[in-house]
C-alpha cells in the first residue's frame, strides 16, 4: 500500500503537519504554536532545529515528534556521520520530551539501521529510514481511520441523528504524518457522508484542542463545538455523547494509557454513563517494555503554561494574558494515566483489540520483542 | 450569636464581598471581573443596578447573589412601595440567574416579609429582613467551617504533612456574605495552626478558581497551587489530595448536587480513588422542592466565555484573547449535578449529613415546609 496515495485520495484538506520535498535536505513543518490564527511553515535544517521544534513544541503528537526525530537524526549525520555524532544526536533528541514512546522508538530504529552502516552511507540510510517512518505513519493513520470507523458506523444504526464523538486535545493530522489517530475514523466517516459532530475539549493549559482540533475540523467542514474540558462530564450525563476516542502517547503492556492530562478524567465520566471510550493509537505507541502505566514518566512542564493562557488578542497578534495573581504558584503535568480497565477497546493499525491481551495477540511478535 | 463579630474574630483579610454602611440606602460589593488584578468597589444603589451586578457576574455565588437580591428588593420599594413595584422588582432579579436557589429564597423571604405590611413601611421591613439574610448568612458560614475544621483535624491526626485539600471554583468569602463556604473549614484550619495546602482548580471557563479563590488563599498567605480543571484525576490517582470540598447551588431532596461545571468530573475521579468528597452548604442552598438534580434548569451562558479568556495583558490591562478560530462554535452550560451517591457527606451549619436521609432529619422542619 501507498501510504501518500491512499492519503491524499481520503484526505480533502491540503495542510501537512510534516513535509520532505523529494530529495530535499530539510524538511518543513507547520508551526502549531502559531495556529489557528496564522498557518506558518518552519523549517528544519539541523539537528539543534529538529530538537527545537520539539522542545519547544512547534511540533507536538507522539507520532509526528517521532517523524521529526527520525529526521533529526538524518540531519545530524549530514553534518557529522561519525557513531560520536550519532550517539550525540539520539540524546539530543530523546531528551526533548521524555513521555511519548514513539520518539525514543523513532530515534532507536533511525540508528539501529545506521549502526551498521558505513559512516559514507549513514546519511542516505537515515533519510530513507525517516522517510520510511514518515510512509509508514501515514499508511497507519488509514489502516486505523478504518477499524475506527467501523466502531462509528455501528453507533449510527441505532441513531437518526450525528453520531456525537467526543476527543480531547489533538490526535489529529497535526499529531501524525498523515490524517491522524483518533480524527482518522471521523475524517473517514466525513469524507463518506456519515453525518457526525465532535465534542471539541478545549485541552487546558494550552489549548490544543481549541487551536489544533477544532481548527482541523473547521477545515474539513466537520460540524463540532468547542467546549471546556470539564463539561464532559455534564454532556455525557445528559446523553449527548456516543462515543469518546483520543489518543495517546504511550500504552503500557498492561493496556493503562497515558495521554493528555484530563483524559482519565473522561475515562471515568464514560464509564459512569456507559459510554464507550476507545483509545487510538498506531503501534509504535505501544511500550512493550513497560509493565504499566505507573511506571510512565509524567512531564511536569512550566507553570506559566497555566498561569497564563495563549490567544489572539484584538489586534490579531498572539497575546499570553495572566489569569492569576502574581504570588500565586502552579503545577503543570501535562499528561494522566487512564487505567485499562476504563478503556474500552483500541483501536490499531491491526484492527480493534477489546483489552491488553488481544492487543498482545494483534502484536504478538512485536510483544515478543521479535521486531 | 452575632454574625458580626464572630466574623471579625475569626477572619483576618479585610475584604468583604458585600457591605452595608449602617444605615445606608445602597450597598457596596467588590468588583469580582475586576480580580484578582484590580480590587474595585461597585456601589448598587437601585433595583436595576443589583438585577446588573448579578446578571453580569459582579457579584456571583449562590448566597451572595441571594443577599444582593434581598437588598435589591428593599431599594425597589425605596423608590415605590406599591405590590406592582414588588411584583415586577421580584421579577427582575428572579431571572437574572435560574440554577442557583438561594436567590429565589431570598427574594420570597423579602418578599413575605413585605406583603403583610403597609406600604409606607415595606422598605424599612425589606431592609431589615436583608440585613438578617445578611448576618445569617455570616453566622451559616462560621458554623459550617467549624463542622468541616473538624473534618479537616480528623484527616490531620493522619498525616505529618499539611491537609491538601482541592476546591472549585470559588466557593470562598466572595461567594458570601461571610467567609465563605468551602473555604470556611480551611480558614478555620489556618488561622487555628493547622498546616494545610489548597489545590485550586481554575474553573474554566471564567477562571473562578485562578482568578477568585487563588486570590482569596493569597490574602489569607494559605499556601495554595493553581492547576488545571483536569488535573483533578492525576493529583487523586498520585495520593497527593486529601479531601475536595466544594460549594453548591443547588442541592436537591434527594442529594444531587448542582454545581459549578466540572464538579461532577471531580467527583468521580474522588471516588475512584477513595478521595473524601464533600459538598458544604448553607441550608438555604437547598431546594426541598426540587426531588432529583435531573430538573434542576442549568444555565446556558454564552459561547465566548469559552472562545475567550480574559485575563491581565503585559500593559496590565484587562484583555480577552480568542483561543479558537473563527469558524468554531462552543456551547457553554455553566452547571452539571454530582449524584448523591457521589457525594461522602454535606456540611451544614446544623453539622455533617451523611446522606441526603441524614440531611432531612437535621433540618426536618424545612423539609416538613415548615419553615
Amino acid at each position: 500500500m501507498n501510504g501518500q496515495e491512499t492519503d491524499a485520495r481520503v484526505d480533502k484538506a491540503r495542510y501537512r503537519a510534516l513535509t520532505r520535498p523529494a530529495g530535499a535536505h530539510f524538511i518543513d513543518v507547520l508551526d502549531q504554536r502559531a495556529l489557528p490564527h496564522m498557518v506558518k511553515t518552519h523549517r528544519i535544517a539541523d539537528v539543534e532545529a529538529a530538537a527545537t521544534a520539539i522542545r519547544e513544541m512547534i511540533v507536538r503528537g507522539a507520532p509526528l515528534i517521532g517523524a521529526v526525530g527520525a529526521y533529526g537524526l538524518a540531519l545530524a549525520l549530514d553534518a557529522d556521520p561519525s557513531d560520536e555524532a550519532l550517539a550525540r544526536a539520539h540524546a539530543l533528541l530523546d531528551a526533548t520530551r521524555p513521555t511519548a514512546v514513539n520518539l525514543r522508538w523513532a530515534l532507536d530504529r533511525v540508528r539501529n539501521r545506521v549502526a551498521r552502516v558505513a559512516p559514507g552511507m549513514r546519511a542516505d540510510a537515515a533519510w530513507r529510514e525517516a522517510d520510511s517512518i514518515h510512509a509508514e505513519d501515514v499508511s497507519i493513520n488509514l489502516a486505523l481511520g478504518r477499524h475506527g470507523l467501523a466502531l462509528l458506523r455501528d453507533v449510527a444504526r441505532d441513531r437518526d441523528r450525528p453520531v456525537n464523538v467526543m476527543t480531547h486535545c489533538n490526535a489529529g493530522a497535526l499529531a501524525t504524518c498523515g490524517f491522524g489517530t483518533a480524527t482518522a475514523p471521523i475524517f473517514l466517516a466525513h469524507d463518506q457522508g456519515l453525518p457526525v459532530h465532535v465534542w471539541v475539549s478545549e485541552t487546558r493549559p494550552r489549548m490544543q484542542g481549541a487551536s489544533l482540533t477544532a481548527w482541523e475540523m473547521a477545515q474539513r467542514d466537520i460540524p463540532h463545538t468547542l467546549i471546556v474540558d470539564s463539561a464532559s462530564g455534564l454532556l455525557m450525563r445528559r446523553g449527548d455523547v456516543d462515543l469518546v476516542i483520543v489518543g495517546a502517547d504511550r500504552v503500557a503492556c498492561n493496556g493503562d494509557v497515558c495521554n493528555k492530562i484530563g483524559t482519565y478524567d473522561k475515562a471515568l465520566a464514560a464509564a459512569d454513563n456507559r459510554v464507550p471510550f476507545y483509545v487510538a493509537l498506531p503501534s509504535p505507541t505501544i511500550d512493550w517494555n513497560t509493565p504499566s502505566g505507573d511506571t510512565i514518566p509524567i512531564e511536569a512542564r512550566s507553570s506559566d503554561e497555566v498561569l497564563e493562557v495563549r490567544g489572539r488578542g484584538e489586534a490579531g497578534h498572539s497575546i499570553d494574558v495572566a489569569i492569576a495573581g502574581d504570588s500565586t504558584r502552579a503545577l503543570n503535568f501535562a499528561f494522566d494515566v487512564t487505567p485499562a480497565r476504563l478503556v474500552t477497546g483500541y483501536v490499531t493499525e491491526r484492527g480493534l483489540a477489546k483489552n491488553a491481551g488481544q492487543l498482545r495477540e494483534l502484536f504478538s511478535e512485536r510483544a515478543r520483542g521479535e521486531d
